[in-house]
């Protein structure tokens, strides 16, 4: 008796940080496919020395050219500080081997269309980390609109709220709201549109915490949204719902309506001579998209057994982007601009 | 120019109580085929006067005997108390006017029998108001069942309980819960099923409040039934439900399965950091019930217009009755008890 | 014994179309303290006439003079188009007769502020009918916000969607989309956020019928508001919604959130072996909004019964109109447009 | 720097089946604590062979012995057939190991008693895979009752409806319904209940497929349970429910009532203009409860590191037969009957 084996491709993961380590077991659980021989990361210490012996991890290095150099690598997986992606995706695509990149390629798009250009040229498949798209829950959102179910979609709503803030710290290298929170929305606002943003008219205000501001940020942001097929998009952030993290999204078409609502904690409901008490939502991203992580890698490498493209790609990444500027713009010109216009 | 008016029929009411008043405001204002000229009550104070006056009622009298007498009344609507149905029933009947008459016909089965006798004889039309057969929720879940959509039923499941006990002295003349509460959960049973009732098994306890069981009643009752279409019904009942009137149906068949759940008092949803919070659900039946009342007689008029039988009529009133009973033995036993042996 | 009647306020109403019957019935029907007295409208057929008797309405004639002139008159309920509300307002004052009128009051700010200004000197209770305020959902939704419970509200959320577009007769004569539909939502989203309008951007666009777009108006239209209490709104509509009548509001605070969703037709569920199906939502607003209607009545002589301003008033007709030309306005110029730039 | 580990206990597993799988897949993935040793199974295969390699299974062995005989096993999880459990049991605490077991222990009183007389003696921990007590939704509505959030239970409704219907093979050697599939809800009742079965009133009926009444079962089940608290049980079960896996638990108390609903698929909701569509519930028990698996295992282990008594134990897994005995005897006598006919 014979037992074909599907081809397995061998990875290496550059970054071991919050999400590589997401990224690292799923590979090494839930990736069938996959092989993964190498991770490598800038700060090896003894905790993470542990934490990647108990996981299985075979082989982890602090030179990332030992992944680049490696013929057997066919796929690089890149989670390290954002300031490294577009470096990093350009020397995996010399050394011909295809990414998988965290989000943002980068927030400078001269430095994003360059490394496009790399990886056009080597001819690599690149996706890039835009989770959100793989929650199932967006998923079925975007199948039921894609299937024509709910007709043209005229009206795009998604709403996105942190359950608190990140550190100031954070805040004051994050690029700004647009860039850093919303980017998830762009994306998905495109998604779900089916189409490319033309014009954006970006607005906000500093609700939840003053030093939000005084980082020169804002803490609320709305947006809308005109896509080049006619549909509109409306966006609402804040970084603090006391509720816990509250994602949703709604695409209104000609021929009805799809509402993809936060997942629950559980499907219990408490009926008391007061009220119906159900419990909280998720808290947090670990919590309602950790099944969206391993689906868009299946989804990745499924794409590369069937040399498919992949979706999200870098043109994704670089949408997202310029989207995001346009919104910082008309932010603060308090006006609605052109995509058109940043990406001159 | 014409404008053909429909015929209306003219009305007698008895009883002028909680029930009856709901009845007479429906007649004056949402019936439009009915014209309300005699309210007959025993004890007319200064109080129903002002009442019947501000209503528009235009005749109010203590003397029943007037609407039995008057050859214009052709719809008599009785919401006397029980003891009086039958016979009011009856002299409705000789005088060859309709009835719709409040549930139950009567408690004894023999005497039961003998006014569907003298209704069957007169030929006159008799409608039992079972409202709760027109309540939006459970008729649309009956539409679905009768459609065949959820094919075959095969468990209906009903839950109904009480959001407080009634006064000891009302348990006590009751008639025990079976005959009292449950006798709504028989109709509707037998309603959703499409079958009559062959045995039940009835059991409960005192588990809210000990002088029920003083009163040699219980206060929490459940029963399975088995319907002659092979379908089996679970009923439970309770006198206290601390967080509203809670009615309830569902309906499983070999196609899929139809649920009712209870009326909301209001859509909103309010998120906080500790839960979701739902208002209660409204408190009892005048507020979950009002509109089946019209419905109910809404559906009588039109019965009467078209020239069908109505339904629930004086055959549903005598099965209900049949169950309730059934029931009660089989809760004195401890073992099921058939239809059949009430019935001889 | 003794029953002391409450004081009964006379009534007139000018106009007798859709909205006026519906006014009509609940002022002879629910609204214990009226007394209506004369119904003036200025198309008297035998249609009406019938309608006037069977309901019971007193006197109807065609000259609304009749209602100024009658000194046993307190309220005037206009009714009336558009057109005719500030003259009405004007006499019905100057004759000492509390008003209530249907929105708006005018859609001309010069002529808004001179009828306010002759209600102000008259001392007369004037308010406008912006039902949607008492709708059970909507303002438990408020009362939520005013209670403190969500803490400072910081994101309005409003879907405002119709079932289909009104005749493209009457879409030449709105006054646009912002005038005539977002009108109710300009209301909402002001009542919700409990502080007036500083600046909005809106835009839209022709997705529905190509026809609206000819007669100079836009089918799809959303906006974005910034309220002087640093809240932020957001307001889509469609003039059709495929599935029925979409109304939810959204009031997310500094403690929490609060969701407004659309009544249901019933509360079955059906489940088959392809999916759950819930039945559409209420098809349009009379099916909706039915029960605001006399709500807000009963609230308007609850105001005059215990001499408190009633709300919406003037004011809250005048702001209404400010922001629906500010929307306008910004939809053509498409950028933000303060309030105040329209105020002078 | 120190890393401090904690304590690993070394576990043999017997039976590598569809439900050995999963535990197996548990101990090595999920469960920090385990150190999975040797799995025994009769039927090593090459499918079986390879499964276990790419799992990484250490040993993989025909011969149950070698987990007996080894010293550094401490715990033995057993997955074999029924008919094996006991005599496994009887092994593993003879060696002194702890034992987790797959229900039921047996199907025969005796054999269990005496089962657990060895399990005593020997003072080693048993517990037994009831695992919808640690599905998130069942543990929620749990820790609601055992809270005293909604008083004393009063009557816990359980609806437990199979998908599908196995093969009729199947249904010869499974012991009838109430052994094989009511035997969980005997537990849940139990659980929820916090008390023991007192009497069972059990009935059924034919009504999926003809060829199960042959082989001498039913398909459809009801049956209500007297518990000694006073508490009122009502479960229903049927072999097929065309739209999925439905699996709900109420548990109705003097202070409110909690309700765990069906897991949905996704939170999308579909508007369209006929309904509004939700897609189906999951399928099968694996998609349903494959987290409780783990959940149940984690305990255990827990139990084993606090030195605490593991619930749901050998006495629970005795209650539960026990009441399935006095079900079926119910039916088949169409009486209700006493756990303490069965016990003697």
């Amino acid at each position: 008796m014979w037992y074909i084996m599907a081809k397995k491709f061998t990875v290496g993961v550059i970054g071991a940080g919050r999400i590589g380590k997401i990224h690292i077991e799923n590979l090494l659980r839930k990736i069938a496919d996959a092989n993964l021989k190498i991770v490598a990361d800038v700060n090896i210490n003894d905790k993470l020395r542990i934490w990647a012996e108990e996981k299985g991890v075979l082989k982890l290095t602090s030179d990332v050219n030992e992944i680049f150099i490696d013929p057997e690598i066919e796929i690089v997986v890149i989670c390290s500080p954002t300031d490294t992606h577009a470096k990093f995706i350009q020397e995996a695509a010399k050394a011909k081997k295809h990414v998988f990149c965290e989000k943002p390629i980068d927030t400078d798009i001269k430095r994003i269309k360059e490394t496009l250009s790399v990886v056009k040229k080597t001819g690599i498949k690149l996706m890039v980390g835009f989770n959100r798209r793989f929650d199932r829950n967006f998923m079925r959102c975007y199948e039921s609109v894609a299937s024509g179910q709910i007709g043209e979609p005229q009206i795009i709503k998604i709403t996105s709220r942190d359950p608190a803030p990140p550190p100031i710290e954070y805040i004051k290298v994050s690029g700004g709201i647009f860039l850093d929170m919303t980017i998830h929305d762009w994306d998905m606002a495109r998604f779900q549109a089916g189409s490319e943003v033309d014009e954006v008219y970006a607005t906000g205000a500093v609700l939840i915490d003053p030093e939000i501001g005084k980082a020169g940020d804002i803490d609320t942001a709305v947006a809308v949204l005109k896509f080049k097929n006619g549909a509109i998009g409306m966006i609402d952030n804040t970084r603090q719902a006391v509720y816990g993290y509250d994602q949703r999204v709604e695409v209104f078409g000609s021929k009805g309506c799809v509402v993809a609502d936060n997942e629950a904690t559980n499907t219990v409901r408490i009926y008391t001579a007061e009220c119906t008490n159900i419990d909280k939502i998720p808290y947090f991203f670990l919590e309602r998209y950790m099944e969206s992580y391993s689906a868009e890698l299946k989804r990745f490498f499924e794409c590369l057994s069937k040399n498919i493209e992949p979706k999200p790609n870098g043109e994704d990444g670089l949408q997202n982007v310029l989207v995001a500027l346009a919104a910082q713009k008309s932010y603060e010109e308090n006006r609605p601009v052109k995509i058109s216009e940043i990406e001159k």
